[in-house]
């Protein structure tokens, strides 16, 4: 693995789930593997668990940290070739990738969908132009279109809790006040294809995700339907990919609900986080001894952790 | 000790204050106390000696340190209870003190008073959030209505410089631009009671402070009165406490100037920094030898460091 | 050597660049040698090479590193003396050099011109502000009108190419959409006045650098024929210095340009980054072979850690 853009550069996920879980025993086992060496955290959007998540996970691995925030520290960058740059780009992607791999041995990066352009969004010209330009692995700390470090905590989360082999996984879609990028969703949706899982989409009609993402998943637009009988329900917002970033529609019926979590097989409740309190999920939810959030969150650091012990082992060869 | 919310968390002043000073005499000798464990420092409000200082004496205890400033890099927070979250906050405490918890080994919070309404700032919300919810201890670095740090610090100043067993300490009231919280002061006038002092709180009408934090402290309306023979010479803003967050008066015959320091008993002036020079003190007074300001900041970090310290061993147990 | 404050600062180029070499062959050879020492590093205005080349630089070096931006996480500080700060500074920097000075045993400052009033920017009030108040040696990250971190850089690289003892290099005017300041070109031109260098300032009339700073080079107002064999062709745009601040012409003709390099000695592009390409150089310059702006920016790390080694070493004595 040279990069982690993708769940795609996942070799083997049944290996690298018991290896995390190894990780998450002994999470200072690997104490001098990153020694003397170096992450860069650059954030283009606001972040917290997968900020703190990381920092810690390379600390645990002995590597030192330098965290730049582009927002405010720093300036905003250009990412079409050929453009005559008089206007407020400063830097090109070229340049400043080119640059930041000769201070760092890592890089992990945050650049959220601006929701205004499909298109633009689903090229990753941010992520896309740091691995065509730097010269260190690059880790994807959710881009426009993925956030493959959450699925792959979502996914340990999962085998942690799971009671059989194939358990019925629901990805219940929820309003939202305000439109969010479907980063999370297709990465979720990715990971659950390559899990042995009964895997589900749910969501109204209008909030279909790129159907290249999707594939043969089957989709319900019938929320109480689709619970029916699940191990985990997943719940997430995302704006429209067919009507490009628009809140179609903001139904506050499809808020998960104890009433609906009663159709489960006494299925737990997952999310990223951070969560709105009783518009994506009720109190009694989430407060719920089912509730696995906590637990999630806490696999951010041996998801990344992972992700950075392979990256490491594979700079020392 | 748990936490350090307030200084009613200090279970013995005087073992405290020997044991800061004993420390600022070998800062590094407890220098792997804290090897593998981390701070995480949690900015909901600027900071400069409060930051720099933390991050030195967990530096000095061996600890890792990790930054997040909520302004610009995360983002604002729900407290209340059952809220319909469709407005502004992200995230509801709830959550992201849990989760935190479990990226760090120990928290330290600054969150200002709003100096909007009186009950919500004396409630501290956010504080007394992240204790409700974290499962690690959390230090005040300043919160809406206490900055027992800085009250630590002044006691150990006045320790070092003190000349009598019981000096003659006075907290008195500045002008100032800007409606300021009332923490410092609030921390100072608890501690004061704590030691063994001779002291008078002065200020105009309109300025008194809660007065079940000032209980049978002194308050003098005729400042050069209280100022006689003063050991200590404590100035600070506040803005109002009876009619909250108001600026009610801004008398600036109230700073404090050379004429009015040689009413004390060559009195040392003291204020927490940052400090608007001739509006809250005249430079003569700040730039003259009896100025203890500087003095005064440099054991910030031996405060912090004692609490750090306690922490710490607390934890090895 | 107490401060890094211009290129003044150097005692003996040749040795400097020559140790400059040495550590960059062998970054860690020094690891212990800031152990237990701490650099603040404190920007008023953003950074991004400067910024993560110290940090790496310190790193190296064993050093502890505390970032702090006062856009944002801090506030603005007052340099007058004798000023009623009534107004919107909030700390005089004889208190905040003072105290940071006890936090921290190195201090690194970038702040940047303002460009609104000449005799304001080169008093240079924030840099001496500090290196007046501090007790702990100052490094300039640029400051108004100097960064000699960037010269010193340019001095390692030009050494590293140059095929002849005395090379000639061109610094050249750029056109660019905002008003930038002087303070590349300056040290650039105080460092080339230092170095054995056959050396021309080519830019269009209104552009004259301060003369008390270029005295006896050269000054070409025909671009073309100042670029005629030159080894090195520097590229940089600066706002007028006589009519302070200002765009006093926005020549697009001045882009360096291929075909403006062919009447060069097969030179080679330098430029300090971040460039506008296709408004300061074209793409067909800068993604040629003979670009060497991408080693110019690695050499940023051995320039300030030479720079921190030799504080360092002094701080020993």
């Amino acid at each position: 693995m040279n990069n982690y853009f993708s769940i795609q550069d996942i070799d083997s996920l049944s290996d690298w789930l018991k290896e995390a879980i190894e990780i998450k025993k002994k999470p200072l086992a690997n104490k001098t593997l990153g020694k003397n060496k170096t992450i860069g955290l650059l954030f283009f959007n606001p972040s917290l668990r997968t900020r703190l998540s990381t920092h810690k996970a390379a600390l645990n691995l002995g590597m030192h940290v330098i965290v730049m925030n582009f927002t405010g520290e720093g300036w905003s960058l250009e990412y079409e070739d050929g453009t005559i740059m008089d206007q407020g780009n400063s830097e090109h992607v070229k340049e400043a990738a080119q640059v930041v791999s000769q201070y760092c041995d890592v890089l992990a990066i945050r650049a959220f969908a601006k929701l205004k352009n499909r298109e633009e969004d689903y090229r990753e010209e941010v992520l896309n132009g740091f691995i065509k330009y730097a010269s260190i692995p690059i880790i994807n700390m959710e881009s426009a279109t993925g956030h493959p470090l959450q699925a792959l905590t979502d996914a340990i989360t999962i085998t942690e809790y799971k009671k059989t082999n194939k358990p019925k996984v629901v990805l219940s879609w929820a309003p939202h006040p305000k439109a969010l990028p479907q980063a999370v969703a297709n990465s979720f949706v990715e990971m659950m294809q390559k899990m042995d899982a009964n895997f589900v989409i749910t969501h109204p009609k209008g909030f279909e995700l790129d159907n290249k993402i999707t594939k043969q998943v089957p989709i319900d637009y019938n929320q109480e339907n689709a619970l029916k009988d699940a191990d985990f329900v997943y719940v997430k917002n995302w704006s429209s990919y067919v009507d490009y970033g628009k809140v179609v529609s903001n139904d506050f019926s499809w808020m998960m609900t104890k009433k609906k979590m009663e159709l489960t097989n006494n299925g737990k409740f997952m999310h990223c986080l951070p969560v709105r309190r009783n518009v994506v999920v009720e109190d009694k939810v989430i407060d719920s001894e089912n509730s696995i959030v906590i637990e999630q969150a806490n696999n951010r650091t041996f998801a990344v952790q992972l992700v950075l012990k392979k990256i490491l082992e594979k700079l020392q060869k």
